[in-house]
């Protein structure tokens, strides 16, 4: 067996102003790393091999110059893009782990990484995978449905949104990797859910594999305002809000009395400049409806994973929940699966396949 | 004693746009009206002579032509205004109510109003005030900190807000008859309060009357960030929002994690035309501070006033809560008391003495 390896990673080059662009990174070939730990790394790091890679809006604020403060630290250029992945443990020196488990967590984008304290505290070991308990449930999956974006969805939709069997649910990014599986658990909890997206065929999808009541391509409509009040002729008891701009100001004139809405992501404001971003018109709204906006993010509900874990796996092993990955191949991909993102190229959860599971 | 009286009353001319002016109302010389019910009336109606009219904002948006639902529907023009006040009970087919009764609720601007079901379940007997238990405490605050606006105040702090002693607190529009109350709710609470407001005049009523720890006069800020930042170099933890437009926008950047806005009003908007209203742009910070908006109006928290009234009596009468009203003399002047809300021309509480309590 090989003791060292050649280690390609991803680095930011520079900070991003606008739409991110291939040359913002580059694949450096990098060196010859030990396939284990050195004894110099803090104790308790973890040295895995990354196996799929997970590209999320979120990452993107990070590449921008940190003028302010973020849930997030900025990346640093000259350094590996960081972001949630799948891995395989292949030495370990915390009690927690060892060489051969699975985990899903926060990575580099790199074949080998060494996760240091206290990251490694996020690093969650799989155990519902293989040909145990878990069989039929593809690892990629806890880049997804079963890591963060599911958590996500569970936490935004069920905690922070209250749904009532009944009520109407509207999704926007309705067919990515968290805007899927709330538009599935609002039909699951007796909802009404109707999502948009920006192609015929994602409206499709929708309609056809996620069992959404209804669907908009947004592309599609001169006036979102109208395309709402024609979904919802009653108005909307609850947004799932994942792009910001535009469709908030035109879903705030739908809203109904006591409605909430989940602020989960802003995706169209991402590349906007601060003095570009999309003006936000009518919070009148917030007060004549008596609305509710609570703004969240996974990590704040880490708790929550293995009571969401339970709660899904039986939904995906009997074919209740569908789910749609967009897969990359190759290391070399993840910068273009990212950027992609930003423009709707990608149909359903986007991560990258770096390499099988040996 | 006289059986007929002459009702003078102030009606709406036309719907506005932009400010309210004088020539938007008027004051009609009317008819002599009966001074017992007639029996024409619904059963459950009530006579009053009302002698104190509040001036609240939220009556601008129901002066403009109905475009939209809104929670109080829109005024009638050629109808007379109605609003909240205090009134002496001259006849009534309610069982709760008797001649000599006084109460405060929503009537007419008007000398005599006949209020009507279901408007009558509104009106609250007032029985604090006089010579008994309530010594010492004017019929006049049932317009304000003993009504419509102390609930506001109080629901929007205490409930919607939960604050926690230590917390730093901003307030917008602070002199002003929701406002003043905030910032000493904030000081009882054992929080830092900070007001703002749009004269010098008003920021020394802040720090003096009120007990706020600071206090600016945004109209001579050039930088609303840099005033917040100013008074809060660790950030907002509660927001109480009156205004609206430009100070939320700088209001998001100052928030810290898992901060609360409590929606009030926005009287910076009140005025503007949809396509005029003020942009929000920072409304990212919702997620990466994790903040909760919420709107609410006092309607739906009725139920807590007797609560709110219990609690909040023992201070106004030991002195411990300040409140200062601005009054206007004679129905005549309500439409100028009104409009001058608009342009922050009342100190304190705006509101009218239509007659004194015979």
């Amino acid at each position: 067996m090989a003791t060292t390896a050649t280690n390609r990673r991803v680095i930011l080059k520079e900070y991003v102003e606008g739409y991110p662009r291939e040359e913002h990174m580059e694949l450096l070939r990098g060196a010859e790393v030990p396939l284990r730990l050195t004894g110099a790394e803090p104790a308790g790091s973890v040295l895995v091999r990354n196996l799929y890679l997970s590209c999320d809006p979120y990452m993107r604020p990070k590449m921008s110059r940190p003028l302010r403060e973020s849930y997030t630290a900025a990346f640093v250029p000259g350094d590996t893009i960081t972001g949630y992945g799948v891995a395989r443990v292949v030495d370990s020196s915390d009690p927690r782990l060892a060489p051969g488990d699975l985990v899903w967590g926060i990575t580099g984008w790199e074949d080998y990484s060494v996760v240091t304290p206290p990251a490694t505290r996020l690093l969650s070991k799989i155990s519902h995978h293989g040909a145990g308990e878990g069989a039929g449930v593809p690892l990629s999956y806890y880049t997804g449905i079963l890591g963060m974006p599911g958590l996500t969805a569970y936490v935004g939709f069920h905690e922070i949104c209250a749904p009532k069997k009944g009520e109407t649910v509207f999704v926007s990014a309705a067919s990515g990797a968290v805007g899927q599986l709330v538009g599935q658990f609002a039909r699951l909890a007796g909802c009404h859910v109707v999502g948009s997206a920006g192609s015929r065929e994602k409206v499709e999808l929708l309609k056809t594999r996620f069992g959404f009541h209804d669907a908009f391509n947004y592309k599609e409509e001169p006036d979102l305002g109208a395309a709402l009040k024609r979904c919802f002729p009653d108005g909307i008891d609850i947004y799932f809000e994942n792009v910001g701009g535009a469709m908030l100001d035109a879903v705030l004139l739908n809203m109904r009395v006591h409605g909430r809405i989940a602020v989960c992501g802003l995706i169209s404001q991402y590349n906007l400049a601060d003095g570009e971003k999309d003006a936000v018109r009518n919070l009148a709204a917030v007060i004549s409806k008596r609305l509710r906006l609570q703004g969240f993010i996974e990590p704040d509900h880490k708790h929550l994973y293995p009571q969401y874990e339970a709660w899904v796996l039986p939904y995906i092993r009997d074919g209740t929940l569908a789910y749609v990955e967009d897969v990359a191949e190759g290391l070399e991909s993840a910068p273009k699966a990212l950027i992609g993102l930003f423009h709707g190229r990608n149909v359903g959860k986007q991560l990258v396949r770096v390499a099988d599971d040996e």
